[in-house]
C-alpha cells in the first residue's frame, strides 16, 4: 500500500467541528479555499474548464472506528459503511465542491465542510450523476421522510 | 497521517489493465463483488436500502506520477488533476457502483472497472447528485465534442 501525502490544505471557515451543519438537507455554501503545495501546481492545468471538484481528504482529528454508527439524521444506529461518519478503519473524506476560481495554485471553491487546514490527499473531475430516477438512499430516505411527517404534525 | 489497510478486494472479471474500457463514453457494465473482510462486515449493515455505492479503493499496481497526462481521451496533455489517470501522489480510485446484492460480506454490484484482488480502502452511500444543469466537464467535454464532429465529417 501507499504513504499517503498532503498535496495542499484547505482554507476554511470553521475551525470548530460543531460548527459544521450536518444531517438531513444539511447545505454547505460556506466558501474557502484548496491551497494546493507549489510542487503540484502543474497538475491543475486545464482545471478552469470544471465546474465541480471531488475532493479526496484525511479526516485528521478523528481516530478509531465503531461499526455500528447513530448518524446526526436518525436516532437508530446504521452500519458504518452507509454513513458518512468521519470515524472510519480508513479516514478518508470525500466532498464535492463548486470551482469558483483559481489564481496559480489556490483554488477558489464553494461547499467547504472541512476544518481549517485540512490534508487534502487528491482532487478529481465531477464528470456524470447517476440518473435521479434509479437513485435509493435506504435508510436517509426513510429517517427524512419521518422528520418531515413529524413536521407536519406538530 | 494514517496508514491505508484494505476493508476487503474486489472480484473481478479483469486480470489485465488494458481489457477495462477506458476513454470517452467508455461504459462499464461489468459485474463483480466486494468481498468485504469478515471483521468489517457488521459495518455493511443496512447497506441492501442503497442503490449506489461510492468506493474508494487503491490503485495498487501503479507507480510514480507525472503531473501533465494526456489521457485516452483525448491527444493534448492535461493537467493529473482534471484526469482520473492511475499514476497519483496518492495513487486512491473512486468508482460509484450499482448495488446488486448482498450475501454477508460480499456486496454484489455493477459498473465494476477495477482490477481482481484490488484492494478496497472504503465504501459510501451515494446521496445525491449536482444539478445537471449545472456542470462543466472542461476539457473532456470539448474532446468529446470534437470526436462526435469527426465521426460525423467520416
Amino acid at each position: 500500500m501507499f504513504t499517503p501525502q498532503p498535496i495542499g490544505y484547505v482554507s476554511s471557515p470553521f475551525t470548530d467541528p460543531t460548527a459544521i451543519p450536518k444531517g438531513c438537507g444539511a447545505a454547505h455554501p460556506e466558501e474557502g479555499a484548496l491551497q494546493i503545495l507549489p510542487e503540484f501546481e502543474a497538475g491543475l492545468t486545464d482545471i478552469e474548464g470544471y465546474s465541480h471538484l471531488i475532493v479526496l481528504w484525511a479526516f485528521d482529528r478523528s481516530t478509531g472506528y465503531d461499526l455500528m454508527v447513530t448518524p446526526p439524521t436518525d436516532d437508530k444506529p446504521h452500519g458504518l459503511f452507509t454513513t458518512r461518519s468521519p470515524r472510519r478503519p480508513n479516514p478518508i473524506a470525500l466532498t464535492i465542491v463548486e470551482l469558483l476560481g483559481r489564481e496559480g495554485a489556490t483554488l477558489r471553491v464553494r461547499g467547504i465542510d472541512m476544518l481549517e487546514g485540512t490534508p487534502i490527499l487528491d482532487i478529481k473531475p465531477y464528470l456524470s450523476n447517476i440518473p435521479a430516477e434509479k437513485l435509493r438512499r435506504g435508510w436517509l430516505a426513510e429517517a427524512e421522510a419521518r422528520k418531515a411527517a413529524s413536521l407536519q404534525i406538530s
